[in-house]
């Protein structure tokens, strides 16, 4: 019992870690397996196929980012200082990859979110539901915000959430294709505009 | 000579419009070949890797892209209506390929930028380049908006643009996880607040 359990977690461990920087489609589960030291021959005793692996390595990364933004969250500040530690934790992934392995991998779920078509739809929609989270988390600080006097109430607060969410991600697109944290530096401030905090 | 070439373009046709949709990895030069009509041993006669083919089909559909751009905002209006034609061009391929297909594909340049690992330099450094070309084309709109007295001086040109080009790409992100083109609409509300003219 310990055993199998314990190959379970290594191959879900080695599948988070290979998945961001390799993609979906050019992992194969002979690699996973090989990474994770378990027999290919078992994978199948643990999941169905590689979709299912997939969306059980989507839920893993994003329970363990949760915890840290909601470890964030709970810090005696206001909310646009919440706001802001939560940008620097959904971007701080980002740098630590390119200060420790000089290349920025990208977002798991972004990365996923581009390069699956509608044939894994399971993956599709754990994916939604990752960055409803993710909305969900900002617009109740963008409604803290609000309720200080904060952000104007011109725009939704999911609306805003969303665009961002979206910020976040387009701006780590293009610092990956650059290969460039540089302009990681530049989330914060589109934020304060596209919140009016500037 | 007619048929040769005539193959080398059917080629690039199928790659740009299976790329799209199937990626990189998950796309074969042998459905390449079949869907172009052109017999897989001809394919390394027109082009040297999967790669380089790549780089071309970047290359066809940023000329192509360019083309509609440059005649949009070489229409008599003010920069701000010339910025809005730009981001509805821009976004304007996902609603309709959701209309005619029931599915938003994304955009080339994004998807591949998030798909390809470190793996395939050639084709980074052409979206490097073709999104670098975008952001100059968003600045210079910026830059004429800012003579009329429409966009504040805070920020740079190039990084608003940036800001911009992330916001679409984003944005699409979202919209294609979703499948929900109505997220697309958000685009310009977002970019209303970044540039400050709301």
């Amino acid at each position: 019992m310990g055993r199998t359990s314990d190959a379970r977690e290594r191959i879900l461990d080695s599948s988070r870690r290979l998945m961001r920087t390799r993609g979906y489609t050019a992992l194969g589960v002979a690699e996973i397996c090989a990474d994770a030291g378990v027999k290919k021959g078992s994978f199948y005793y643990f999941f169905d196929s590689k979709q299912a692996l997939t969306v059980e390595t989507v839920d893993g990364h994003w329970a363990e980012e949760r915890r840290v933004l909601e470890a964030a969250l709970a810090e005696p500040a206001g909310p646009v200082e919440r706001l802001r530690a939560l940008v620097e934790c959904l971007i701080g992934t980002q740098r630590t990859d390119h200060s420790e392995s000089g290349a920025i991998h990208g977002c798991l779920y972004g990365n996923l979110a581009l390069e699956l078509s509608g044939q894994e739809p399971q993956v599709r929609r754990r994916l939604a539901e990752v960055f409803d989270e993710q909305v969900g988390m900002v617009a109740r600080l963008i409604g803290a915000a609000r309720e200080a006097g904060l952000v104007g109430r011109e725009a939704g607060a999911d609306a805003l959430a969303r665009s961002m969410v979206a910020q976040i991600e387009g701006t780590v697109l293009l610092a990956r294709v650059r290969n460039d944290p540089a302009l990681l530096d530049e989330v914060w401030p589109s934020v304060e505009r596209l919140l009016g905090l500037a």
